[in-house]
C-alpha cells in the first residue's frame, strides 16, 4: 500500500474496483483496512475485500484480502507530509510481502508509492524500493526497467549524477541491462530470440569517436560480450532516432544508458500507462510510476491509471509460461554499427 | 541545395512543386541546374523554375530561380559518397546565398544537406553550416533550436561527449538559449511574455542535490540571471516529466541541457515535420533535419517532408512583423521549482 500518508490506499481500491481485474488474479493488500475503507467510501465504491489481521494471513483462495495492520501507530489521513510512522508502516507492508512470497504463498509484488523522506526519517538505509528488495533477495544484480505500449526498457544507469556517472560508466554495467533484459523478455515474454537494441551514450552515438568514446571503448564490448553469450543485440545507435523506430515496434527492448535517456521517450508517450518492473529478482516486481502525491492524498483525485498498469502487467508475468534461466543461450550476435549521423535519418517517401 | 551527391536536389524540387507553396514567398535555389532537371525527371515534375547563371542573379522578382554553378566541376549523381567536389560545391552554393543576404536580396536562408567528411575533404574547417554561418555574420553566440508542433526546443549544448560536456557546462552556456530563445519567441513568434521551461541536467533533476549539483550551482543562477533581464523562466524540472507538460503546450519554449535530452522528445513526436533553427544569427536560418542520404540518392526516393516544413517556417518567420531587439525587457521572474521528485508526477483522474 505505500506510504499511508500518500494516495496508495487510494489508487490501489480504484484499480482493483473493476471486477474484470479482480477476476484475473488473487489479491492481498499488505495495509491498512481503516484507511482503504476510507479511500473507498470518498470515491462510492462498495468495499470488495475480505479483512484479516495481517498476522493470521495464510493462503488466498479468492478475492481480495485485506492483510491489516491495525496494530500499527500511523499518521491520520490528513498529514500530507512524509513521516517516520509513514516511512515504518510501508516499510512494513514490503516486508511481510517479501516474507509471503518467500513462504510461496504469492507470485508477484506490486508496490504502491513511498516517500524516501519517510523512509529515511523510519531509519531506512535502501534509497528506495528496488534496492531494498535487491537486499532482501540477496540479488546482486537487479536492474530498473520500464514497459509501455510497445517499449520495453532498461537502465544501465539510475539515480546517479549525470557527470558523476563517468566514474562508473563500465563495460559491465552496459552489459548487466542488456542480459537481464534479453533473459526477461526469453523467459516471461516468450520471445525466442528478443531483439534488443542499445542506445550510444554521446550525440549521434558519438559520430565514430568525434564526440566521446564511450561507444568504442564501452558500448561496444559489452555487446561483444552479449553476442558471445547468445544475445541478439544492435547498436549503440544514436538515442534520438533509435526511440523512433522502438516505438514502432522495430526490438523487443531498448537499453538506455542513463535515467532521462530512458524515461524522456517512455513518460512521453506512455505517461499514464508506463510500468517500472526490476529485473534480475526472483520475484516478480512492478511498481506505480508516480510518488505518494501528498498534495492530493485523500481527496479522492488521484488517478489510478498508473497502479492498474502495474497490476496488469504483474499479473501478466506471473501468468506467463516461464521458461527456466538458460545454461546455453543459441548463438546470438552484436550488429555493431557504423554510426552515421548524415545518413541516420534516411526520408523516404512513404 | 547541399551536397550534389546527396538528396539535396530532390527534397527541393518535390517541396516547391506545391504551387501554394510556391505563392507564399520568391526563391533561390543556388545549385546545379542539371541536379534539380534529373530530379524533376524522375519524380515526373514539370519544372517550374527559371534558370540563371548564378554570377547573374540580382534581385529575384517572382517565383523560383535557380541560381546556376554549371561552371563546378561535380561528381555524377551515380557516386554515393563523401567527394572534395562535393563538398566545395555545398560551400560555394552557401556563400553565394550568405552574400545575396548580406547584399540584401534575401530574407531567409534554408540549407539542404551536406556531409561532414565532403567539408573535410574540401578543406573546410567549421564541421557544419551552424558554426559556418556564426563566423561569417560574425556572431558569437549562437543557439540551435528546434521547432515542431507546439515545441520548440533550444539546447544548451550540441555536438560534445556526453561526460565532455562537465569541462564546460557554465551559467553562460545555459544563461544563453533561454536568452536567445526568449527573444526569437518574442520577436518572431509575436508572444509578448515567453513561458520558458528548462531542464534539469540530472535524474529528477538531481532532488535537492542528491544526485548532482549542477541544477543548483549553474542553472537556477542562470535562471535568476534570466529573471533579471525580463524573462519568464520556469525549472529546472525533471526532463522525463517536463516534455510531457511541453508537448501539451504548457510552456512556449524549453530549454535542454543537452544533444539527446533535446532531440529525443522532439523527434519521437515530429519526425518528419521537425526543423533546425539556429538562433542568433541576423539571418533567418532553418535547415533540414535531415542527412545527404547517400543511400538512396538519385533515386527518387527521398521524402521531401522536412524540406518542406523547413522552407515554410523560413517564410513564416521572414512574414512575422518583427520587432527590434528590446533594450530593457519588462519585469521577468524566474520561478525555480523545489525538486520533488516524489510528487513530480502527480496523478490525477482526468
Amino acid at each position: 500500500m505505500g506510504d499511508p500518508s500518500g494516495i496508495g490506499a487510494e489508487v490501489i481500491v480504484k484499480a482493483l474496483a473493476d471486477p474484470d481485474r479482480r477476476s484475473r488474479a488473487r489479491y492481498i493488500i499488505f495495509g491498512l483496512h481503516e484507511m482503504l475503507s476510507y479511500a473507498a467510501d470518498q470515491a462510492e465504491i462498495n468495499p470488495y475485500w475480505f479483512r484479516m489481521p495481517h498476522e493470521e494471513i495464510d493462503a488466498v483462495r479468492s478475492g481480495v484480502v485485506v492483510a491489516d495492520f491495525d496494530d500499527l501507530t500511523t499518521p491520520g489521513a490528513g498529514i500530507r507530509q512524509p513521516t517516520a510512522e509513514g516511512g515504518a508502516a510501508s516499510l512494513r507492508f514490503l516486508d511481510e510481502a517479501i516474507a509471503a512470497h518467500k513462504a510461496k504463498r504469492l507470485d508477484a509484488i506490486v508496490t504502491g508509492p513511498i516517500h524516501k523522506i519517510s523512509w529515511q526519517m523510519a531509519g531506512v538505509k535502501s534509497p528506495g524500493h528496488t534496492e531494498y528488495l535487491a537486499e532482501a533477495y540477496r540479488s546482486r544484480r537487479v536492474t530498473m526497467a520500464f514497459a509501455g505500449g510497445r517499449m520495453r526498457v532498461a537502465l544501465a544507469s539510475t539515480h546517479v549524477g549525470l557527470f558523476d556517472l563517468r566514474n562508473s560508466f563500465t563495460i559491465g554495467r552496459v552489459f548487466q541491462p542488456i542480459d537481464l533484459l534479453d533473459d526477461w523478455l526469453r523467459r516471461y515474454w516468450n520471445i525466442e530470440t528478443p531483439r534488443i537494441a542499445v542506445c550510444g551514450l554521446n550525440p549521434h552515438a558519438g559520430e565514430e569517436g568525434r564526440f566521446g568514446d564511450e561507444e568504442t571503448r564501452i558500448i561496444e564490448p559489452a555487446m561483444v560480450m552479449a553476442g558471445e553469450v547468445g544475445i541478439h543485440v544492435e547498436g549503440p545507435f544514436p538515442a534520438d532516432t533509435l526511440f523512433v523506430k522502438a516505438a514502432q515496434g522495430q526490438f523487443d527492448g531498448v537499453v538506455a544508458m542513463y535515467h532521462d535517456q530512458g524515461l524522456i521517450p517512455i513518460k512521453l508517450l506512455h505517461f499514464d500507462s508506463s510500468v517500472n518492473v526490476t529485473l534480475g529478482l526472483p520475484v516478480i516486481r512492478t511498481s506505480v510510476d508516480h510518488g505518494t502525491a501528498f498534495d492530493i492524498s485523500g481527496r479522492n483525485l488521484a488517478n489510478p491509471g498508473s497502479m492498474a498498469h502495474a497490476i496488469d502487467l504483474a499479473v501478466k508475468l506471473a501468468s506467463a509460461p516461464v521458461a527456466p534461466p538458460l545454461e546455453r543461450r543459441p548463438a546470438g550476435r552484436a550488429v555493431l554499427e557504423e554510426p552515421n549521423h548524415q545518413d541516420t535519418k534516411t526520408p523516404r517517401t512513404a
